[in-house]
């Protein structure tokens, strides 16, 4: 299949980039500063001529997003906006907008994580984003159909033990190769509207 | 108890100042068009202002926010951003900025809908809504301690099955004043990071 990856140079992305390309599929990666196109997801315009530009896909996957983590009274209301603009709204826009590209049986595969079930402090906007990606996907996935989506939901990741350890404290880290599977999982299954924790 | 009610002129909102006020608390009442303050809680400074004019409180109870309800491949963009606003950052806001004004045995309870579990057709931007909240409800609770949050999430009200029956086809529903007890019970009770689902 021939599949958009966004956010393919990342700890995630990248084991997401070697689990579908060992199963085969053909990957055109997007990405702010590296990738075969780079733009910015998360300005509606740029998805616009990012689907313009790529065609015939068969699928589309997400495997990174930024998000503000700060203490809740320091999180400011643009903090708030911004988190649901680089990690909700644009994988929203990807879906809205790529829904007419793609191929009849293809699949759209979010990325959310742990923190819109198990929060930590300093990560209500992250919260927030994940917990509007989950709720479209399962809303998106009915009226989608034929195509599908689905959202990826990894706990900690061990390559991330070293950058976000502290704030996970005590959460169990997978390796992003699990992740990744999942993906696999997604794109390669015949699921719509799930949210496939990984890890916890 | 001293409550700011935030759309307590909706169907919900109603029934929930009737419920509250039968346990003898004091409301304040919010609204765009009606209550006490007239403000829209969707602007962020009104926000502001509003905890400057509105003191002493020791709970803060939102029973209305704005959707837009299209089909998928109708929603744009901006109906996405529109209902994240008004549904979402709105209630976010009226925590994020609560939380410094409000008594330190105080509450918040937000209100969301079935929507972010159970989705229908042309409901997708208010699930996203919905799902953010719930997750920022989770999330938020354990930094606000001892200060609470929690969210209402009812199903159709039987006062809008001739309003909004069509869309909720098959949903059986409960009477506003169901949900308006969750509110009670979020108000008075010591739960937090709760989403109290009514009739599903």
């Amino acid at each position: 299949m021939k599949i958009l990856l966004v956010g393919a140079s990342g700890t995630l992305g990248s084991a997401v980039a070697q689990a579908l390309d060992a199963r085969g599929h053909e990957l055109v990666t997007v990405g702010r500063g590296s990738g075969d196109v780079r733009l910015d997801v998360s300005d509606p315009q740029a998805v616009g001529r990012l689907y313009e530009r790529v065609t015939g896909l068969d699928a589309v996957a997400v495997a990174g997003g930024e998000a503000v983590f700060k203490p809740l009274d320091a999180l400011s209301g643009d903090d708030f906006t911004a988190t649901l603009r680089t990690k909700a709204l644009s994988q929203i826009e990807l879906v809205r907008q790529g829904a007419r590209h793609l191929a009849p049986n293809g699949s759209f595969t979010l990325v959310t994580g742990i923190l819109s079930e198990e929060p930590v402090a300093g990560g209500a906007a992250a919260s927030a984003a994940n917990g509007a990606v989950e709720a479209f996907v399962r809303a998106a996935a009915i009226e989608l159909a034929p195509r599908r989506v689905n959202a990826v939901s990894p706990t900690l990741l061990t390559e991330s033990v070293e950058a976000y350890g502290d704030i996970f404290a005590g959460y169990e880290p997978v390796p992003a190769a699990s992740a990744a599977a999942a993906y696999v999982r997604s794109v390669e299954g015949r699921h719509t509207g799930r949210v496939y924790r990984v890890g916890f």
